[in-house]
């Protein structure tokens, strides 16, 4: 296999997108989209997002302001919605009544929830700091509201339900989410003990 | 919709899988599986992982010594060995060996590349917080490394070529990627004018 190295550059791919939403100074909803997300910590649950902050960004500003904000997963139905409030800014205009969105206030933290995801996670900020370009912006979930629609009999998400939609910059596109192709913790627990039995 | 409000715990769902390397003490290759990992800055580029902090975790201590890590990104054909090295420990055997992976010096950081892995980040320790269970770390990408079956003619990377391993937390399994199902910033800006339009 032939290795290369690549002009160096953030490498975006693949990488969930979710839209973040926080209530400004004058208590109006501002939502931003984003792919640099992750969950960051079991107990207590923590997600934590990268936002540009070399740009004036107002999600940003109110997410600092209030220490709070509502992450929605949307879903391939919901990539023009999407893709809008990332390309869009909300000193400009009002995003999400441009494109249909409607919001509620989070029943546990004071942000907007936006009422057309399937899927929110309210977070409380617990801790920030900057590094290159970006802020990075811990949060504790407080709540998680999901819809009915995407939920097994468990309770559990169910992602060929939400069909979150799936960042790819290296192709400036979005994608859907694949095929199951094996079972976590199973599979490697079956191989640790194909290893026990050579050794 | 009806919505309703799930249990707290951490949603992980989806995420991009990923095998994070570093060099022990004794200059030998751990590595373990996450997907606890988003890029956080564009300029320089960064990448953020979160390890469990609250266990005894070879690959952690590794890195916080060597101060570099090495990114790799698993392909669906290698499910196996990325979820071993996500369940067993470096403490009690050679995790990397056990499955026939093997290991070269990253150029420009002192870390170990999985010479297997389609894609590799070699990153630099810049940042590190604990918050909750998890040790949040920051590295700068110093160095991309793709083997040439991954890349276009535009030497940009094709996830229908790398076959990116997704983490389903909540269905406790692995998926692939799925099909484009649009354009990023094409689709936002096409909504601005029709908006524009309108108004």
């Amino acid at each position: 296999m032939v290795k290369k190295e690549l002009k160096l550059h953030a490498l975006v791919a693949p990488a969930e997108t979710v839209v973040v939403s926080a209530y400004d100074e004058d208590g109006r909803a501002d939502a931003c989209t984003l792919a640099f997300y992750m969950v960051s910590s079991h107990i207590p649950p923590c997600v934590t997002i990268a936002i540009n902050a070399t740009q004036r960004r107002k999600t940003l500003k109110s997410i600092l302001e209030r220490k709070a904000f509502v992450i929605g997963f949307p879903s391939v139905h919901q990539v023009k919605e999407a893709d809008y409030l990332g390309v869009e800014s909300g000193y400009d205009t009002d995003k999400l009544k441009d494109v249909g969105l409607t919001t509620s206030e989070a029943r546990i933290v004071h942000a907007p929830v936006i009422n057309e995801m399937l899927l929110s996670l309210e977070c409380e900020v617990v801790h920030t700091v900057t590094v290159g370009s970006h802020m990075q912006i811990t949060g504790e979930v407080k709540n998680i509201l999901a819809d009915e629609a995407i939920l097994n009999d468990s309770g559990k998400v169910v992602l060929e339900k939400l069909q979150p939609l799936i960042y790819d910059e290296e192709q400036v596109r979005y994608l859907g989410i694949g095929k199951k192709v094996g079972d976590a913790f199973r599979t490697g627990v079956a191989v640790k003990k194909s290893i026990a039995g050579r050794k």
